[in-house]
């Protein structure tokens, strides 16, 4: 894998950039939708890739424990199980022994954890992780790390970091298939100190990204900014910075601001399940009654393949009366809201006029009167 | 709305005709798949249409519950509500009020029946579902029609004819729009003397068209060709004859050969989203263990979107983790087997081969492992 920062902003520290991957370039900032069990929810590969999605992220805990990642690749990888041909991220499953697994046991030679499925016990250990990643095929691999739980003590995290310093290094290790990218994941909670500590160690190893992780998982929002801004400063220039399960846009022009590069959050797919859909003013409920009779798109001047075919009233409909195909249309306009935020955001890098695009996102967003419902969702 | 028998089968009653819609100029015997609530379930027009789809049936019961006719119509009807150019069928709620109401009364004025939805209770007479189906636009339009339940009484679905008559005669007279055609459905459950009653009052009447009607609701098989193939006799050649919720593949050979032209079934549809596949050789049951590392599609030979594309390893996969996206593809396979199967039947009638046809169809049906599982489905 290759990255080139191709130009830099004059008012931030946002650039634009070029991932060279095994399937494809791809321009950076880049957002990348979620397919956990390889398939973006709801959508075909067509779909997403015609709502404008070029890098997805796939679920290492996830698909090890169905369908197995030997399985995945007796089948010829993942890029070829599920019909995705541009570039594929993995996470280690080290975030989902946290957030899924009904026990998790750490050690310093990884984490055995129980399956959400079927309660069966696992261990998920350095090599384990790069094992699957390899067998997967992913373009871009991560090392596994320890999430500290949101709240965690300054000495816990301590602890933490240190052991996925000591567990990054052994990806480094383990890791079979220079080919694949593998980028460390700096940890550190909410505390400054341990950031610092965390990004310095990973560096040191030196790998060919760097994500900040272990936010978005209930802290404060401005408190996760103020680390994000100072974590990025400990990572260096040349290496692509991705910030893990982040965000809405907001998060993401701002994080971009601040230099990251890569984004992934299920908040695009997961809310066009739940009937929430982005727009430039902001969320719009499409269940609310307002949009019984609602003959215009979702928005009038979107170009996705929904907003120039069906009326508001028409998915309110689907989404009602729980078709299918409500779940497939709204993320398909959600996907390209992402999308086009980031192509946006990339075309204004390029054309200098970052700011007054900040500026333009957030004077659009004007009163909605769905964003405080959407804050329920 | 125009009906032409092209040709005439030589071997059999079967005939290959057009009908020419307000939406579309199609060929017969022709499937429509159930767009119940107006969607095909788990896909868009697109890749129903890519699958083959030329013509599809939309419910009056579930459409007048919900959304509502009145603000379909405000919408600019059916097809556009629902972005579908091509062809639709509604029929007349009369059978959905037996099958999915939790209490109907039945009085010479129509049906009283309470919402599977929420309870409440409504009317439908002639009247209201010709002004039900005037609202949704569709291109051809049922009448309202008593259906006996299973296992009723000579006596029961006398009575029931009769009523099924004098309704159909309202519906004529209610009806406000000559370019929207109207069928006449023929009741009389499985009592010989009352289809033939049945069929000559409404022949008397004069119908765009003709439905054979009260089948498929659990009476058995050989009856219930008995019963068609002794109806259809009743019904003029000249105009289109229509079986109303049949049926799997030989279902619709033996009929096609009866001189039925038009057929609806929601089991390519909900077999497809309880991953039940037609194939040449019969059902496959794509959650049995044997296809987990099966990296063939499901049918090698087939054309369809999802055979060209993906595993049946793949599809075990989505389908076990309910994903989405299994629903989707396998009804794309389920819609195109239909689709082909009809289309081979016109082209088998045009080349004067459908005995040839019909019997490959059946030589190919080996011993099949999923046929008994499938039954279960």
């Amino acid at each position: 894998m290759k990255f080139i920062v191709k130009k830099k902003c004059a008012s931030s520290r946002a650039r634009l950039g070029e991932l060279v991957t095994n399937h494809g370039t791809i321009e950076t900032p880049v957002f990348m939708p979620v397919g956990t069990l390889g398939s973006v929810k709801a959508v075909t590969p067509e779909e997403a890739r015609d709502a404008g999605v070029e890098i997805i992220l796939a679920n290492t805990y996830h698909l090890y424990l169905r369908p197995g990642h030997a399985l995945i690749e007796g089948l010829g990888g993942l890029h070829r199980f599920m019909n995705w041909p541009g570039p594929i991220l993995t996470d280690s499953g080290g975030f989902q022994t946290l957030s899924l697994s009904k026990l998790r046991t750490i050690s310093p030679e990884g984490v055995t954890f129980r399956s959400h499925l079927d309660g069966s016990t696992h261990f998920l250990g350095p090599a384990k992780a790069m094992e699957i990643q390899k067998s997967l095929g992913s373009d871009i691999t991560m090392t596994l790390d320890e999430c500290a739980p949101a709240g965690a003590s300054h000495d816990y995290v301590r602890n933490s970091v240190r052991l996925t310093e000591q567990w990054a290094r052994r990806c480094l290790d383990e890791r079979k298939d220079d080919s694949q990218a593998l980028f460390g994941i700096v940890q550190g909670g909410i505390y400054p100190d341990l950031r610092d500590l965390s990004a310095r160690g990973l560096v040191r190893l030196g790998f060919d990204g760097y994500a900040i992780g272990g936010l978005a998982i209930g802290e404060d929002t401005r408190i996760r900014e103020q680390i994000v801004r100072l974590t990025r400063e400990f990572l260096p220039d040349e290496k692509p910075a991705y910030l893990m399960g982040v965000g809405t846009p907001e998060d993401i022009i701002e994080s971009v601001k601040m230099g990251l590069d890569m984004f992934d959050c299920v908040l695009p797919t997961r809310g066009a399940r739940n009937g929430m859909l982005f727009t430039k003013t902001g969320k719009l409920i499409i269940k609310h009654s307002r949009y019984a009779q609602d003959d215009s798109p979702i928005e009038e001047d979107c170009g996705c393949y929904t907003c120039s075919r069906y009326s508001r009233a028409y998915l309110r409909h689907l989404y009602l009366s729980r078709e299918i195909l409500a779940s497939t249309l709204n993320t398909i306009h959600n996907l390209h809201y992402y999308s086009h935020l980031l192509s946006g955001i990339r075309q204004a890098i390029k054309e200098d006029r970052l700011a007054e695009f900040s500026h333009d996102f957030y004077a659009r967003r004007v009163e909605n009167r769905d964003q405080s419902e959407a804050e329920s969702l």
